[in-house]
């Protein structure tokens, strides 16, 4: 069988990113997934080559509108539409397409939550994509909806959960993650020009304003009795793609070093796709660019009684489309690192 | 009278900063500051031209070796040396001459601290140099000596102070500073290679190791009596120039964001070199490049009970050659802002 | 007597040059020069802080409609609009204003040229504004309309006026410009995202399509009978501002590097804004980064039988602010070099 | 069988790009070739993980010191050293062991060149590693020994060589070549720091200085009967990989643009790695990052009568490291394309 598979929002970085890992899925080079339709608003009728001159394979392809019509007839379809269309969409294309969904729309289970920050009805909750998450790959193996993380709530939960999970800090936390500038999406704008980033540095949706403050609560509430504090600060920095994210918590007493070092590598010891550092290595972007790896430290800042984890992660890969991959993969069947590199692009 | 200056460790990037400065003072202009010997060791005997191109108006001059007799017959001596070396030579060059240390030789009061992160026998403190630390700027008035801060430091002060000082927070602080590359110095290094520094993303001397860590709480416990705990990340990301800082806290019960913003702007209102950004915008490091301003924002994050404060300035002007200026103005009986820019040079 | 100043299109990277230029500018500092209204079409309303946040000293001020009726009452208008709305602003604003024209509507003499690469109607000339262009000078004393240069044109007429002028090659020329991202204006577009210009370069415009081809020919012929060939390719690299030139060109046979450093050295004698370099030292954007200098370097190339020209340009300060308030100085009788920096922002 | 590898100079740039791609070779997930030996002077004694931390599966392998004692027993070495060291260690691998030097040693074959431009005896000449061009592809299979290209001979050739075969230029030629920082190599250096890089352009080893000059003529000199005269100017950009490669040269008369785009599309419709793009795009540098591909565009410049041939590659991949596995790939009998990515990572 052939499982054939459309992306909708295919020109954005998101949507490109899936089609870059779909072409070097080995089920795409074996025959056995196709790629269907590609959707996109307002660059339907144009070639991907020319929107997206990197895929190089699919540079004839046509983009089509995104409608259901397009749409349907798939047995996968990647979403990769602005918040607030998926529901609709996957309620057309019916229970058994495998939908996932790169929006927020399905990730917070609180309607208030929702309401709060996107200031629109809650549509629900779907499984949640980090299979890393105690629970979750459970859940995603064989379903038919994904709700596919925000990259900074991946960067943030995968550096902080084996703490939280064992009790080894007091889960009152200061997280500053800085990214790169593909986060922000490709749509022309003032603030993410090359000449407003490029030499620069700035802090936004500061103090509690960001959309994916309540996804990181929510994940560490998850493996916690405890209430769970997130003072979060997103920072744009001049790099394409990265976000490294540092976190800061009191320290549980008693806990040394060589606890939270156990716990950690503990903790992923059987996971593809995070890597624990060795001790004195911080983890740096450039290692993860194009792979779909999170690296992780963690150590103990004895004078100030705190708890410092830090990961990297690519925002396009891990962060979206290769956390959409891989959700696929369990919900297919296929292993769970098929088409996902492991090696970063760098220098 | 012509006032005489020499620069010790010219062509690094602090002392390269300086002269910029100097070239631009109006005292230069109006002959009453001449610029003598420029001084660096790896360097004597190269024109200036050649290791620091931007230097028009110096491109002439020849690099002398950095020695004492060199040094001596000036009114002014800017040392831009590696820490260890400022000691020595300032008994030598005598008590008349003005000395102002971009090293952290005489920063620090406690010589347990000092011994704890350089390694050294301490060599006492000198008037330091943040004018806007209140109390400072009548000490550095005159002064023959003048200890000139950290970069990091720099940013971190000016972001918290208010706060502190009014006991707006509880100082148990979280701070992440992100610089640019150009604060490692100018010396050749794999980890600072255009390479692994592009498009990257690192934190580096985590979770207490770094020197200015104790630098910062010294400034901080010098307003309060309360126990000062500092948590300290700092980043490098890719640009030449700019420290973002951004620091929380736990928020003083009962304060408001208007109490906090009215706090910051009493404080700093009569200030050249801090500005508190209108309420809804925040500081981004491109707006103080090559300018010696430090620009603030401050926030109340109430979900999670905390204060946000951040800040920008260039590491190398209000991080270092600046406020050496600065000083050397406030010594000397210059305005204090004399020759020092205020608008940055953006984008 | 007080000289009243506005800009128009004042929100943009040119006009916000002009600004910072015009804030250090000796007659602001003297009240001899005050900066009147600011305007913009899209900001209208809006406070400079907002927009600029870099103009500290302009902070407050709010931008206002662009029309005549806010530009009238000034002694010089800065205007930093789209092309073709020069002609009737100036017109309207009378011919006792000074009007510095940023925008391409009068740089070029001939009309036919103007059709090709503009495809409206040829408004005219007027004098050309780069000083050191033998016979401009003149011209520009006293002036009260200034065509302010391309920026590309400023950086390859510098680099190859002397090699023409006295014959020293065939100018049958290949010239490669890199610029930083910042020429391409402050307008939201897909093409200049922080995403899509880090890490990437780009030619375009090119074989003959970039408008400042004419503009480089008209400014070349001036100078020799010869016909002047130029194939032009800019290329988009990332960085916020600087453009590097590269030109080369048939040596005239017998030519020695010797006579074209002779040439080169005398030709720029008396400038102030343009260096020739030391034997052996290529130019570097970064050395001129804010400043209003072009750094230039010539070679042979013996085997090939050409020369080699470079020069390098801050793109918003030589290249168009800097270039504007050059000509307002020697339209006004200041001081050519008046508010002008020399020294580049470095690193 | 299994197909055992060494590298030597494991630990640079070129050594980290061969082992990237090795890991992702299908005859390695095959089990069929083995990476053995990993060799780097001046890291000897450190694992892989430390000093390359993106080669995951590797983290744990120690680099060993280079002599022949350890690269000996293996199949196929690559060596990614110095110039000058290839010869003397082939020698002794003996003639059955497949040699695949990245270092220039064996490029040129004209005695004189090399010692012009490297200033030590000539060791001679090996099969050279452009399989695109005409006739090198079947002295590439079955061979034992490869002379890796160097990355700006890579993408001038591929450019140039359609038209300069087919004799649609006057081969007298204008290269200009702007690349990201990594092609200088991962050694300490103040002038490739970050600092130094970013936010500046430098042109570098001009006027016929620059080591892959002579290359690039005999590259070209191979397909036609004309004098080839080149003025090569490399410029250093502040990116981390990519070059992009502008050539022009004198259209011979008749010739049209349609004449160009044919040949160039004929020339290369059998290739994986070379794509010319349609007409109007210009390649971009990030849609080739980590990847083997080469994107060529052609166009006629008719007012200056030149044609314009630009180019992009990433200078590790295609330009190094990509190649050299091209070339194993051609020698042990894979097909030509294994393990090495068509898809870049955009953006």
């Amino acid at each position: 069988m052939t499982i054939k598979v459309a992306v909708a929002g295919a020109s954005g970085y998101a949507g490109g990113e899936i089609l870059r890992l779909l072409v070097g899925h080995p089920a795409y080079a074996a025959g056995e997934l196709t790629i269907g339709a590609l959707a996109a608003a307002s660059s339907a009728g144009t070639p991907v080559g020319e929107l997206m001159p990197h895929l190089m394979p699919l540079a004839d392809r046509i983009i089509e509108p995104t409608s259901v019509d397009v749409l349907a007839g798939h047995d996968v379809v990647f979403l990769g539409l602005p918040h607030g269309h998926s529901a609709e969409i996957a309620q057309q294309l019916g229970p058994d397409v495998l939908v996932v969904d790169c929006a927020a729309d399905f990730r917070l289970a609180s309607a208030d939550d929702w309401e709060t920050f996107y200031g629109s009805p809650h549509a629900g909750s779907w499984p949640y994509g980090i299979p890393e998450m105690p629970g979750h790959r459970e859940q995603l193996r064989g379903t038919k909806r994904v709700a596919v993380p925000g990259c900074f709530p991946t960067g943030a939960t995968l550096s902080l959960l084996p703490a939280v999970a064992h009790g080894l800090i007091d889960p009152d936390i200061s997280i500053v993650s800085v990214t790169g500038v593909s986060g922000g999406g490709k749509k022309a704008s003032v603030g993410l020009l090359g000449s407003e980033t490029m030499g620069s540095l700035k802090a936004y949706n500061t103090a509690g304003k960001h959309r994916h403050n309540p996804e990181i609560i929510q994940n560490l509430k998850e493996y916690t009795d405890k209430d769970v504090s997130v003072s979060f600060t997103p920072v744009l920095a001049p790099l394409p793609r990265g976000i490294l994210t540092t976190a800061t918590a009191p320290l549980t007493p008693g806990v040394s070093a060589a606890d939270l070092r156990a716990t950690y590598e503990d903790f992923y010891a059987d996971e593809s796709f995070v890597a624990v550092l060795p001790e004195g290595q911080q983890p740096q972007t450039q290692n993860v660019v194009g792979s779909n790896m999170c690296q992780v430290q963690v150590e103990v800042d004895a004078a100030a009684g705190k708890m410092l984890a830090t990961s990297t992660i690519d925002n396009l890969t891990k962060g979206t489309a290769g956390a959409a991959v891989q959700c696929m993969n369990l919900a297919l069947g296929f292993p769970e690192d098929a088409g996902l590199p492991r090696l970063g692009v760098a220098p």
